[in-house]
């Protein structure tokens, strides 16, 4: 055990937990907008589940979640757009059973060819992580949208 | 003392100082966001000053700053808006007395229902901050608006 | 050599070395917006290239880029903006030679006195970095845009 493994007073987790989710969100979310639908669902443990949004129904699985990124971006059959989902300020709290409460600003960006990226909506991820060795894989995940109240 | 102390070539401070600084940063603002004066209040010094504009009184201790917060939101009574603060590109100098010279990007992102974000304004946050064992804290906050000049 | 020096599974990198090129990235952003270009390109190798746009022609070494620099911002002669470069999602990959592969997501926010911000465009950031000792460098960077695909 280093100085980077113990707790940090009113920081949070240790340091190297923290940088781990760092570089665990940096490649999950490339994975989501370069389109490597498979890549994300990997991120997720076996029974994971991902709702993107307040009333849709959770999609459960890796194989759920690959169905359902491939059913919502239909919407963008023939639209050349490119999104990028931006994250900010993570916050991680231990739980009980060993895994992590991380609640993360979102904000998705979107452009077209020629055009300005368009930034909306603004959210607020609520994942459940899960740390085993160096790795960490989402358990759940639930979007909350601002725009939605 | 671990190789993640020690002083790290032209970037900056140690691994576990600026991560410390990370997570901070992401549970003052989302407390902050979240409404919870009181939170962000406790994240200051209790002598600790807060400025959030160029031309504004700074308040000063918890208490006042507190105080300032409740009569900055009266803006917002009746409006259901969601704000959040986002930061990037945080840099941090030591400086003389054991404190920290913090320089830190900052965006407002602003929704209402049903609306999309509106984003504004661009800001620069000057922080001094004090860190005692793994606690952090503010000493004192002046934010720079880039549409001021 | 301690725990946060070793790769951590899925999620990349060291813990230092990632924190080390958030810290650099943080300092380099900060100058090249602070119009400190031969800070900015002292941020390079010696034998360094930057290519702004995909069909610029990259410039090379630093005087080379401070040429560049100026040569582009001479569009901004007498218009009082601010830029801001916005990274997020910073994704480093280890290379054969030992230096890493960095793709991060950009955005540019421009700011007019009175304004608000302009945000555009949304960017990758294609680096290959260089880490001799605590030192982190650029040895080569090309950025595409998402509005031209």
């Amino acid at each position: 055990m280093t100085d980077s493994d113990q707790a940090t007073g009113n920081t949070g987790v240790s340091t190297d937990l923290y940088t781990r989710v760092q570089q665990f969100y940096a490649r999950q979310m490339q994975a989501l907008d370069g389109g490597r639908f498979e890549d994300y669902a990997a991120t997720f443990t076996k029974d994971g589940t991902f709702q993107h949004s307040p009333g849709a129904e959770p999609a459960v699985g890796r194989d759920g979640i690959v169905a359902e990124l491939i059913e919502f971006h239909k919407r963008f059959d023939g639209d050349p757009v490119q999104r990028r989902h931006w994250f900010n300020h993570v916050v991680l709290e231990p739980l009980d059973d060993g895994s992590l409460r991380s609640t993360v600003y979102a904000l998705v960006v979107t452009t077209r060819p020629g055009g300005k990226p368009l930034i909306a909506p603004s959210c607020v991820v609520n994942d459940v992580l899960e740390v085993e060795g160096g790795a960490v894989l989402t358990r759940s995940r639930q979007i909350d949208h601002d725009q939605l109240v």
